[in-house]
């Protein structure tokens, strides 16, 4: 069977779309009561280890903003606890590893991972949900990058400095990418048994990438995030990288195999069209902080990144990162609206 | 009465210098213990309130580590204080303005500023670090950009989101640029004093300047920015503009006069001069958390970062951002020493 709607994966391998395809950074999350009513039934653990509920939440904005793809439900932090780290979430600090990895002697604890059993509730959300979609939109399955993983599962919980990370790559960095390696091979496997589930589409999240000088970004994150996209088993489902903050050196994370490259919004899109010449296709990148606004300035603004990427395919409209949990579910349904109106408009004139 | 050493002040003017000059961001800071020795007899407003222990721990890193620069120990939230806003400093959980900036009610609360009487504090603090620094280097003062301070005024605390001044940028512009004005006015009349009271640099820190989207940059932020620079009163000291996050544009922050930008680490020091060519000097940009390393790699990366800027006058050598406070001081003296030493030899080519 085929999709019904399938112009979010024509634009992510830039093929002719009659219209700009949208969907949302955490479309599936709080700022939606439908989301928060199955939330008050469990707790985030629970929801994301519960395929009937991770499967709920992932198609929530589907049916209420129709965005163009879904993206399954699940948390990157998934990996090291597959792995055999503690996880605890705790509300309002973010998630918790009480045993972070600081030196050698915990690298042993590291077991490297068999997805099909070890992260059968994801795969299971995965066909579950593909079913439940009834191919009406594609759905992503995501990781994050193993350098942003590693960041976690170092400092254990929420850093403002990154110091115990730091202090790996300049003092052990054979030992960071000991850990990176082995972090590779876990995000490798589960992104290929997801795409073995059915997800269409692959995003890579390098939350932390930004934290690293441009030499560092290379030799501890780009060159694991290359090393993933070629181990992964993927027939043409396009990869998306987005990586926070790394406004330098696009071109290079296009050569480590990136189909998509997701802006923040401190990007200019027009620009980075330029940079790339066509050789990526481009996600992004409204400020989150515009669905605050009135509806007027809401469409003003995506009118502006609309222009901004230019006429022609290749654009994927997102938010630079994810929706904030107290934006008005009105704004974003509108913003969608939007979007679909008037780049189908924008689009004609070609 | 000349400065014995103005390789700083030279530096920031591009002319001829015998070697890079180096201070380093919150250098009076909490990883001297000389400087904690002075912290456990005042909390942090005393400090900066008693000029005699502002000017002490001002001129510790003079005498510890050898830079060629002093900076006056003060806080960029002193101006809103002055502006009438209570200040509360909470141990671990940073400053806070119980009555933040909402709504233009709140507004008239802020009133204009008379830095002689006013910050009186700081400009006596600046008189005596002058004399007591009897011409070894020059004093940089510096000021939040009224962008930055807004930030703070409005959130009234360290945000994640910034959803509060976002919210007030969007919806309610005309009373932003109300306050950025009335802001605008404070800093420079602020850093007019200053100077008169004898600092021989200016540093303007937009620490959320990266927040913004390019267009709400140069709308909300670089545009004050470019405001206070044209008046301030000053004969020939240099103003360095550190907009931290804003990788792109740095030629519009030039055209708004700063002599000097400071980059942090994400950026490529020899990227930024060609696209500069060479109409500013630049500062930086060194990662903080180099410092966490061994002397080896620390000198190391000191190399690249002098490499990467090259031969020629117009480096000034700082790290990214501030120093960590749990850094070991004796890594801070290993790196002046080391940037003082190869810096020479390097620049002996020309």
């Amino acid at each position: 069977m085929k999709l019904k709607n399938d112009i979010f994966l024509r634009a992510c391998k830039r093929e002719p779309v009659e219209r700009t395809p949208i969907w949302i950074m955490r479309q599936a999350g709080r700022y939606l009561p439908e989301y928060r009513a199955v939330r008050e039934k469990a707790d985030f653990l629970t929801m994301c280890k519960t395929p009937e509920l991770a499967s709920e939440v992932t198609i929530q904005p589907v049916d209420i903003l129709g965005v163009d793809a879904a993206i399954i439900f699940s948390d990157i932090l998934v990996i090291p606890e597959a792995m055999g780290m503690h996880l605890e979430m705790h509300e309002g600090k973010g998630p918790i590893f009480p045993d972070p990895i600081r030196k050698e002697s915990d690298f042993k604890n590291l077991r490297d991972i068999s997805p099909e059993k070890d992260l059968k509730y994801v795969l299971d959300a995965v066909s579950l949900t593909k079913k439940e979609l009834r191919q009406r939109v594609p759905l992503i399955g995501f990781s994050g990058s193993p350098w942003t993983l590693l960041t976690y599962m170092v400092e254990g919980r929420g850093s403002k400095n990154f110091s115990f990370v730091k202090k790996m790559i300049y003092n052990e960095p054979q030992l960071a990418h000991k850990i990176l390696d082995k972090i590779s091979r876990a995000v490798s496997d589960y992104l290929s048994a997801k795409i073995e589930s059915g997800v269409n589409a692959i995003q890579i999240f390098d939350t932390w990438g930004g934290i690293l000088s441009q030499e560092d970004f290379y030799e501890f994150s780009l060159k694991y995030i290359a090393k993933v996209i070629s181990n992964i088993k993927r027939k043409d489902e396009p990869v998306i990288v987005f990586a926070k903050g790394v406004h330098y050196g696009l071109e290079k994370i296009v050569e480590s195999g990136a189909d998509v490259i997701g802006l923040d919004w401190t990007m200019d899109l027009g620009s980075v069209r330029n940079i790339l010449k066509n050789k990526a296709a481009l996600q992004g990148n409204m400020d989150p902080s515009v669905l605050y606004a009135s509806e007027d300035k809401i469409k003003n603004e995506a009118k502006k990144v609309l222009s901004s990427y230019g006429k022609g395919s290749g654009h994927i409209f997102n938010l630079g990162h994810g929706i904030l949990p107290d934006i008005d579910p009105e704004r974003a349904k509108a913003l969608v609206r939007f979007v679909k109106e008037e780049s189908m408009k924008f689009n004609s004139g070609e």
